[in-house]
């Protein structure tokens, strides 16, 4: 029976930019919602510098509080530093980053693609040893907010970069939601000529209602791994302009209403959906937090 | 360069059921408006039992004034009274209708589907004599208010009828909205091995937001034909629950998107989706027109 793994991105994509902190408990609850909902890989933080991103600033003290939870969980780190903190909060896997896009690299990541990539290759290597799974996430894979529409060349080009450093899964990011169904096609495609057995993940984010149409194309050419939020939260502080998330219920309703196997329960998502939107509408500050 | 041909189905789905009346003259300058947009393909109205359909009851005079414009009319018949109201007020093109579902067809149009579909052979052959196109159109061909999902082998049966009589193209109807990519490329794939040149057209409802998703796999299986109306407006008197139609502007901005080539002025049908619904906010009532 064909199924699909659903990665839910919501307490590191969907709160990092979010309109209210959300407390470390209530991020419990959500991540503890989403299990028991079925959902298991779970992107639970991003351990970057606290004065970059203070809504995620918590990330060492959520992730201890994760131990005794038996999901997949998975953090974004977007250098070594970041890495030794993962290693240190006893996180399993880690997804690294870079753009497809020169201008957004530099802006994200405050350097060239090529020096990222250099720096991902050490960070991959460490993560190996410290037994950890790596995706290697391709953002702007589709359009950059500098420099308009990003040519499939640049994406197979970074995908490629991971590849030689042996990654886990490769993850193709719509960071400005700008995605169609052809443009899915084409980088698919390309992707599925290199990439061997490695997994192919879509990251995507919903700005004109194509979200799931880039999913059907996606899932025929074989993509078998989504990223998504729940309330399609989420959106890049680094990408002007970029749109929330694709929704976790509603791609996990469109698979299902295609008879392909995905052990969630719709409802019990909804509930947690629910309540982390009521913590939201309080809009908490977020707490001020030393970088350790 | 790759194209699609967009019918909208505005004046005839989209206002049949609506919430007011939208009179002649109005009726003339959304055709127009739609026309001089680019849209040359307008189903513009049903020729039907007046007391059955009272919105569309202006058909004849209608179609008398659309004369002196320059595009591919077509309206809707149910049988053979139907076709030769069209073939007096001179229109060059005709939809037919059959569903794939035996509840819906008797609820539709109060006979079984093979009733239906040997009137609906006389009918072709008439509209033929007389120089038109014609369409065979099967509704639920997804799934049916009464019956629930309808299967695959239910819709070639009344396509293999429709291309025994000679129709010039095919179209399925996704009448309550519930089609998904799976299932759309179940269907576009069996009816590919029938239809031979006989081009397949897609008329979507989106009661879930999946109807790009779904044009998105039609296209990819080589569907080039779709119906839609302006503000998505429509839906299906004899279905209950059914949804609106596939936005025009949406398709088509999602089509230029993909660099498929599309002659339509986007600003062109915005101005005239706003004429419309500020004539439909009215609430205007249906004026009592005599069967003729």
């Amino acid at each position: 029976m064909e199924t699909v793994k659903i990665i839910d991105v919501t307490p590191r994509d969907g709160l990092q930019d979010a309109s209210g902190y959300v407390p470390v408990s209530e991020k419990i609850a959500l991540i503890e919602g989403l299990l028991k909902a079925g959902v298991r890989s779970v992107e639970v933080t991003a351990f970057v510098r606290p004065d970059w991103i203070p809504l995620l600033a918590d990330a060492d003290p959520l992730v201890d509080q994760l131990r005794h939870l038996d999901g997949e969980w998975i953090a974004l780190v977007p250098n070594e530093r970041g890495l030794k903190r993962a290693i240190s909060a006893g996180i399993p896997a880690v997804t690294l980053v870079a753009s497809a896009s020169e201008s957004h690299n530099k802006s994200n990541l405050n350097r060239s693609r090529v020096d990222t990539l250099a720096a991902l290759a050490r960070v991959t290597e460490l993560a190996h040893q410290a037994g950890m799974q790596v995706k290697g996430a391709i953002s702007t894979s589709f359009s950059c907010p500098f420099e308009g529409e990003i040519p499939t060349k640049d994406v197979l080009m970074v995908a490629e970069a991971y590849l030689r450093m042996g990654v886990d899964a490769i993850g193709i990011a719509d960071t400005m939601g700008t995605a169609n169904p052809a443009a899915v096609k084409e980088r698919v495609k390309e992707l599925n000529t290199v990439r061997g057995k490695v997994p192919l993940s879509l990251h995507l984010h919903d700005r004109f209602g194509w979200g799931l149409a880039n999913v059907a194309m996606a899932y025929e050419y074989g993509v078998r791994e989504y990223e998504v939020a729940l309330a399609g939260l989420g959106g890049c502080p680094y990408a002007p302009g970029a749109a929330g998330n694709l929704d976790t219920e509603k791609l996990v309703e469109f698979f299902i209403a295609q008879k392909i196997f995905i052990p969630i329960d719709l409802n019990l998502l909804a509930a947690t959906r629910v309540r982390l939107l009521s913590v939201l509408s309080r809009k908490l500050a977020a707490p001020v937090m030393d970088e350790n």
